[in-house]
């Protein structure tokens, strides 16, 4: 097995950080993006979408999708469970994983591809307004993240979660997309120091 | 128990469909989304994102998220198994109902809310240039699903799942967002069909 890796992009980082929490060791093959390598003949056959990560199994067969990689590793080792535990537990994270994904990352990651010069022929056309556009909606959510991290130390309740590592991996992404973290939003900056903190940050 | 539904809107009806596949009866609140009752108090106070659907317990707490919502009937009712079995088999389903998700649905709603007239004060500000660079990026992954139906009966394999039902609302979806099904595609034509033709496709 072994996982073609993306670098600074943020879905590799949250996979790296998962595997990280879970404690399992995967080979990476490192794919240069800015070198456009992930739209080369090697990952696009084995994701005609041109994204990483991608994990192959050592049949050749591949799994893609930050997230479906993710679930593999939960159902294969399911300790800690970063999926959540029990009915309700398990729905309460994907439900903050997909707060923090939908409106928050995916927010993030318009403003950088359709705002920043380096993005100019990664996404085409670049849509200068529909990248200010999500500035705003980055920030309405960031302020009811702060609600939601006001009454609970982690995202999706009293235990660590992928929900987490999505939230972190957006938050580090605004710099780049040159978003500021609005004043206030004292939780959120509790919450993001506390993340930081473990050692998962770094992988 | 009881949902706040939306009607035609695409999440909503994904959870219906998924409802009447696993045979599970929830009263449903009905929500005129067309007259913004989405935007009223009683949805706000449940979901700050003011989205459907809404899922509301007897003690008064709630879930969001259609996924979400989804995956929390799974867990309490396991059969049919909608989000696939084994290690394997459950990360294939969460693979392609994010891509179907991520690549289709969202590039049909973006084209739907960035170009409708109707949607002028839903989103705002509306985008034309964006709305119009998401048509070809559905219909660039339509291909990428044709290939995947050209060897499996269904989106994840040889079982029916969430993917499916993501998929199905999404091309329903190409309707009102004025995205005509490119030529050819015989694959997700006699899928759509075979999907379109089950009971559920009427929930």
């Amino acid at each position: 097995m072994k996982l073609f890796d993306g670098g600074l992009a943020p879905n590799p980082r949250r996979v790296r950080i998962f595997l990280a929490e879970k404690g399992i060791d995967v080979p990476l093959v490192p794919v240069d993006m800015a070198a456009f390598e992930h739209r080369g003949d090697g990952v696009t056959a084995r994701n005609p979408l041109q994204r990483l990560p991608v994990l192959e199994f050592d049949d050749g067969s591949v799994l893609t999708e930050s997230v479906a990689i993710c679930r593999y590793f939960e159902e294969r080792h399911p300790e800690p469970p970063l999926f959540g535990t029990g009915a309700l537990g398990r729905a309460r994270v994907e439900e903050w994983n997909r707060r923090l994904e939908l409106n928050l990352l995916a927010s993030v990651a318009a403003a950088f591809r359709h705002l920043h010069p380096a993005m100019r022929e990664w996404e085409v056309p670049q849509i200068a307004s529909w990248g200010e556009a999500n500035k705003p909606k980055a920030e309405a959510f960031l302020r009811i993240l702060d609600a939601r991290l006001s009454e609970n130390r982690f995202v999706a309740g009293e235990a660590f979660s992928i929900a987490d590592i999505t939230g972190l991996v957006a938050i580090d992404f605004m710099k780049p997309a040159r978003i500021a973290l609005p004043e206030g939003l004292v939780h959120v900056r509790r919450w993001h120091a506390e993340m930081s903190a473990r050692p998962s940050a770094r992988a």
